[in-house]
């Protein structure tokens, strides 16, 4: 896969990756192997698995994920497989064990560390040992009240690859540590089914471009939006809300209470950042919204979407639907704009790809990063 | 791909295409590259795009084109595929546009000759030429009421194609120009969704030796189609009505009106026209058949049949549903038997294919040109 | 394809077949080209074409097969493909044809030995021999009240494979042959549509490790299950009843009558027997189970169970529903079981497959049957 040569087009273009980046079955394999199943994913909200043995099973990359917590309180994640015969261990989504995992199957059962604690007849197999087939062990950090897992045998430095994603975009990384997003809870999570790449996403969530054209509700909110500069243009800006806006909603009406942390820099802007591969953060003064993306396939990928809020807002009761509405509207006008362009990856006049236009040329540096992780991980 | 050495058949009997000819996706995309894509298709009424604005979308081989008309009143056909960043133009079936086409992700507007004529910043992108940066255009010909597309870049001769096929069948051109076919208008449009390869549907019209097993309607009313001889075997033949006929309906009961300029040697009876690789044209005194096929998969094809009347009979409200109904009948029993053949195209006792009666014997010319197709053109 | 260097392992475990196994498309094409195609294949009861013209069609391997009686009753097979254009014969899953099969779209006419007697203008074809244009024919075996096809040219010696099974399995083939299964009658058909590999439906019904797990109902019959050792880990060896059960039944409660053949030691004993590729042969005093499968896919078999009772206990009208939900509900266990089992066969910590303990031990004689089939046979 390779970029068009410049040469070809007017110095205001840019070219995009070739159509068939996003829907070859092959090149997606090769982002499965080399991207999701090697970089940090952000799996499940830390709250999710909130204590020993409550669980939830996610598909990173290729593979079905077993994420829960360890008596200690520390998060785990395994392959959701018996070592025995290949059973699948779990199969809800989500739940809490008991005292172990036992597979339904022949019931070798496994401790919250994952090693093999009981099996019919295990006694008389004195040389299988309990850890070796125990279930197989993958890396996980916890950071921003979510779990991150990385199915590497040895992961890339968390510092290097998901810090620095937030401190190249907002500056330092104190900069989202002011909205303790670990304290917050959940107000809302919607899950979105969008046929489309994953990186027609990260594409679109990166230009603002299209902003003024599909996005009435945003741009009212952040009138610079309308200029088609997103704030992820610029390192370390937020966009200022309008000055007849009251707070980050649906109709510019006050918002919830602001997170006390929030610097008054940092107040009535909107900060977005793009964790490679697959984690959007948003920062407003009351509430946080982070996007996870499961794909699935070239053209399939699951979004699931949190708004979080101070503890104390939640409980209070407050009514959040204007707060949750402008993003939901957001998501929808751009997952439906992803869908659109999907069918035309696969056309003859587009197998060179599109062209970004100046206030889009910062996503070649996305292109890029994408075409280097298939050669440079193993 | 070739076909069985005839010296191992009687001599009675020609081999069809092999079994994998139906079936294998490797050789439909050879035809949607070689074929479709390549040679004129016949893509909408020119009725369904009336007036400037005015549009279709539909699949031509494996794109999405886009057929309007412009202020002139000429016809339009574009990929339907937005320059900057692919987006889908049109997502509609139809419409009508006001004033251009403007893309819903980011803006780009183009006038119904396809020209860029807006965007946001364009002004300052000089250097992006708005012909360079219109839409993809695709040749165009309006032709017997129908607007009929070529994707290639050099089309071959409208004249040596489409018009030969038609004199080819009938002896002459005028025989159909007799019929007015681009005055009259439609009765009733019914599409199939058919779960059978393309070039089984063309076999079964080629031929009649199934006419008398599965059409008890159509061979009451053409009494020498229970023989077993198509109309498309004599070149200039039209099938004859039989004595007790009245008109060309279900039951044999009186038609339409007659259309005009149908002479009297065309009167009473039934041609059929086969313009490869997608049309069927069907010639009765008082209406004509037109059925577009519209190729999806090695075993899925889209047809859209038109029954076409003189523009006083529709507008007089006459019933026409037992004129509508024998073609209606004769095209459910066609597509049935098409299907029924479509599984053993896999099967390995079909791998060298089926044979050919004395009456089909000159399908064999249709799976020679397809085969020719494949190689010659680019 | 090869299995796990057995080094690498502790002795107590034994290799499963690597992952691919069980999901590959290019594997499962050669087994159904190597096994299905090529061994005797179970195919209908003989009940379900009780006379001569009486029919079945089912897919065999990737083919689709028309079964039926000759007028001197004897079972026929054939290619459910007519000579002509390859149009499928009869598209029913089961009916009665009079006289003859005529293909209903140019009304070739074969009869009940396959031999072509009519078609439209045959007579003018005299070159087109009857027998050759017949029916591609199948060759077929009648044995336990079942027609068992072969799609070989050149089929194996039934009794060196089917035969054979049972004898190494019960000790002598005499000992099927006291149930007199032939002689008995349907009770209850159910067909279980199951998202998993044909292999793991096998390895899980030979052995019974997890049936302490999983079957509770079978263990309360059956109690030496609960060790984990299956009735076909020992030749000859049955499961005796539990000492409170009076009958085979999912409560344990008395069973209907017991077939007349069945010897004392046979009495109060459960027998199963796999017969390669495809059927599961369950014997107990009283009735007796078959299974058929028909692998569809790498990760889809259709299981056809017949549940066979004396034609006395039949027509007296007695309740069967005890006697059928034991093994009912088992198959519902089971194939559970092996739809978790799929999902892993993909996952690259299951490339090398999973783990056999002692009581698992003798599955790898059948993992090595597999292996050896996909050389061996043509």
């Amino acid at each position: 896969m390779t970029v068009t040569d410049n040469k070809t087009l007017p110095q205001s273009l840019l070219p995009t990756l070739p159509g068939s980046a996003y829907s070859d079955p092959e090149l997606f394999a090769q982002e499965q192997a080399h991207i999701f199943e090697q970089m940090w994913f952000c799996a499940v909200s830390s709250a999710d698995i909130a204590k020993p043995g409550a669980f939830r099973t996610v598909q990173v990359g290729r593979e079905s994920i077993l994420i829960t917590r360890s008596r200690r309180g520390e998060p785990r994640a395994f392959f959701n497989i018996c070592r025995h015969r290949g059973a699948k261990l779990c199969t809800e989504e989500s739940g809490e064990a008991k005292r172990s995992f036992q597979c339904p199957y022949h019931a070798w059962t496994y401790d919250f560390e994952g090693k093999l604690i009981a099996a019919p007849n295990l006694t008389k197999m004195p040389d299988v040992d309990r850890t070796e087939y125990g279930l197989r062990k993958v890396h996980v950090r916890e950071w921003l009240g979510y779990v991150w897992v990385c199915l590497a045998d040895e992961p890339p430095s968390f510092e290097d690859t998901v810090i620095s994603d937030v401190r190249n975009r907002l500056g330092d990384v104190e900069a989202v540590e002011h909205y303790g997003v670990e304290n917050l809870e959940l107000g809302k999570r919607i899950t979105y089914d969008v046929k489309a790449n994953w990186k027609l996403i990260i594409e679109n969530f990166l230009e603002c471009y299209h902003c003024a054209t599909i996005h009435p509700e945003l741009t009212e909110v952040l009138p610079e939006f309308a200029d088609g500069f997103a704030a992820q243009y610029f390192v370390g800006h937020g966009a200022l809300f309008g000055e007849e806006v009251k707070g980050f909603t649906v109709d510019g009406s006050e918002g919830l209470d602001r997170i006390p942390g929030v610097s008054e820099e940092q107040d009535r802007r909107y900060y977005a950042v793009t964790v490679r591969p697959q984690v959007f953060i948003n920062l407003v003064p009351d509430h946080v919204i982070i996007h996870r993306m499961f794909p699935l396939a070239p053209d399939h990928t699951i979004v699931e979407c949190d708004w979080l809020y101070l503890p104390e807002v939640i409980a209070s009761g407050k009514d959040l639907s204007k707060s949750v509405e402008l993003f939901h509207r957001v998501n929808q006008q751009d997952f439906d704009a992803c869908e659109r362009c999907q069918a035309a990856t696969n056309s003859r006049v587009y197998a060179e790809g599109g062209v970004l236009v100046p206030s889009e040329h910062h996503l070649a540096e996305f292109h890029n990063w994408v075409l280097s992780s298939l050669t440079r991980n193993p």
